[in-house]
């Protein structure tokens, strides 16, 4: 099939109704395209700005086919998409990103072999089946390690950092017995992001490239650029490149990265790859020409990719829990930019908003 | 009442669903509150951007008062909201801005008469009620001269450019026989417009002053920086912040100038003024930190102004009818940045959407 542009007014299906999706139904609609929101609750930040919703599961099939048949492309927040529900849409409509990219990403098995296989170092891994691989394992990562969940782990959740065999032997027990992985702990200095965004005809852009900070295992803060050498950011964004190449991705990628210092030089080991728009890119709504958002809108319309070019240096802090109650404060700072995401209720450790400040 | 500042979650009700409500719903939705577009038309652009919305008519008092009490705020996009409907809602909660500024700029000839009271020099006016107000008129403003409607005119609709008495005549009976204002023609070297924001607490900002042209009445750019000198910027500037303040304005106001340029100097003439968001502020969205839209909801929301700063020169093109077909090419230009407004049908003459081109 040729690269076709969906023309103004085309319908963009979005699964998961939560910021992500908001932000990305927000530069939607400034470029003239409708977006309908499919999510199973009926709280959803993103209904509020689409055009159309639907409250459905993740494997009503009827419902999904019925969304699908109404939208010109589908995309989505998460990467948790069940493969079934990816199945259905993408038999009645586009899905973008592909179903490649969900299978790769949703497994962190997979994920760790792809990105090997596609040239990247990433940490010494080994899978956990049952108690009959712990010592294999071990063998491959040493000790202390990190066992996790192949599956559905996000900010934290469904890991342990283990320091013994007896530890890790609870761990894989406590996390259900089997489909871990245990990785080798990465000694890194600090973890960056590339943000890569590659079009339908398979034109790639990436944005300068961002260094995390964490607390309580939750993206606290993106600065831009990151405080790396110039090589080491140039070989982040060639990675982040050769990894959306490889999945032959359309739309919004994010590569976590590991910077490793050693011997007076900087070397990369790849985290994790996320197929959507990443808490890390939300610095690009101020700080950038295009956001994240609109760019990963655009490369799945079909259309061509927006700048990239930084306007000034950004740095991006979460807004979690109660600090989002400081929006008087924040407001008060006439360079601020407040982002808030319109949650009813604000929880421990639930992303409220998100605040830019730029340095011009 | 002491100033209040609106929580996230407040909900802003917008009267008229256009570009201009949509684009307000856009910058509401990113500070975490929501909209309720009330409008006549079902097919309103904003409608799909917003929480909520009402197909009603600005007559109803019924439906305006049902709008209002579900509101923390009522704003609207055009200047045109009928007095009675201003009442309802001034009535149930918040109107910002207020009747005042309403009421002025309906009326041509109310408005001429407080831009001067206020210290701004206007183009010689006279009201025209009848034929017996034609020579008197003349006698003040010479001819040529230009005949309007007192109220309604937009984009150069209810008005006629007349050079003799006989000419005047025939308009005066071709507009309606009464309610008239003629103005003398003033022999500007160039238009532009001053974008000024005031706060519930009175404080005010002006953007950069933008220089506008026009085809067939319609503006077709504004170009920012103004090609103008310093000192008239200055004094553009402070024109508008003394009509905002006489007004006890809040919100954003557009305020029109002609630039007379005569003995080596410039001079200011007013030409109107708009109590809401203004085409010619389009290029805040991607030139100036905070938009005019966010900058209009802050104000009316009671929160703080955001920084009106120039990120870079901008100039904004306005895509009319079938400009916008030309989408495809605009967003082969990375650094286009494209704004449509999900408008199903293209008229002659229809904002369709716009461009913004940073020069960075």
């Amino acid at each position: 099939m040729a690269p076709e542009m969906l023309p103004p007014g085309s319908v963009i299906g979005m699964l998961g109704g939560g910021q992500l999706g908001r932000m990305m139904a927000l530069a939607a609609a400034r470029l003239g395209l409708s977006v309908h929101v499919y999510c199973p609750d009926p709280d959803s930040p993103a209904f509020e700005v689409a055009k159309a919703n639907t409250i459905g599961a993740y494997d009503d099939e009827a419902a999904l086919a019925a969304f699908a048949g109404r939208c010109d492309v589908v995309t989505y927040e998460f990467e948790n998409v069940p493969a079934r529900a990816a199945e259905v849409i993408a038999g009645r409509t586009l899905l973008r990103p592909g179903a490649l990219a969900l299978a790769t990403s949703q497994d962190r098995l997979v994920e760790k072999t792809f990105l090997r296989t596609a040239g990247a170092e990433v940490a010494a891994f080994a899978p956990i089946d049952g108690t009959a691989d712990i010592d294999a394992a071990i063998g491959v990562t040493g000790l202390p390690a990190i066992v996790k969940t192949r599956r559905f782990g996000y900010d934290g959740k469904g890991q342990r950092k283990v320091e013994s065999r007896e530890a890790l032997a609870a761990a894989v027990a406590e996390l259900g017995g089997g489909d871990l992985i245990l990785e080798a702990l990465v000694p890194f200095a600090l973890e960056v992001s590339a943000i890569v965004v590659r079009s339908a005809t398979g034109t790639t852009a990436v944005y300068d490239i961002g260094e995390n900070s964490h607390a309580n295992h939750i993206l606290k803060e993106t600065r831009v650029p990151a405080r790396v050498g110039a090589e080491t950011a140039a070989a982040a964004a060639a990675l982040g490149r050769r990894i959306a190449d490889a999945l032959d991705y359309v739309g919004v990628l994010g590569v976590e990265l590991f910077v490793i210092r050693e011997g007076g030089g900087e070397r990369l080991v790849v985290n994790e790859i996320a197929p959507r728009v990443h808490n890390s890119g939300h610095w690009t709504e101020d700080g950038a020409v295009t956001s994240q958002f609109e760019n990963h809108v655009r490369a799945i319309a079909g259309w061509p990719i927006g700048s990239v070019e930084t306007i000034a240096p950004t740095v991006m802090e979460n807004l979690i829990g109660a600090e989002a109650d400081a929006w008087a404060t924040i407001t008060a700072d006439p360079r601020a930019r407040l982002h808030l995401y319109g949650k009813a209720e604000s929880r421990p450790g639930r992303k409220m908003g998100h605040v830019n400040r730029l340095d011009i």
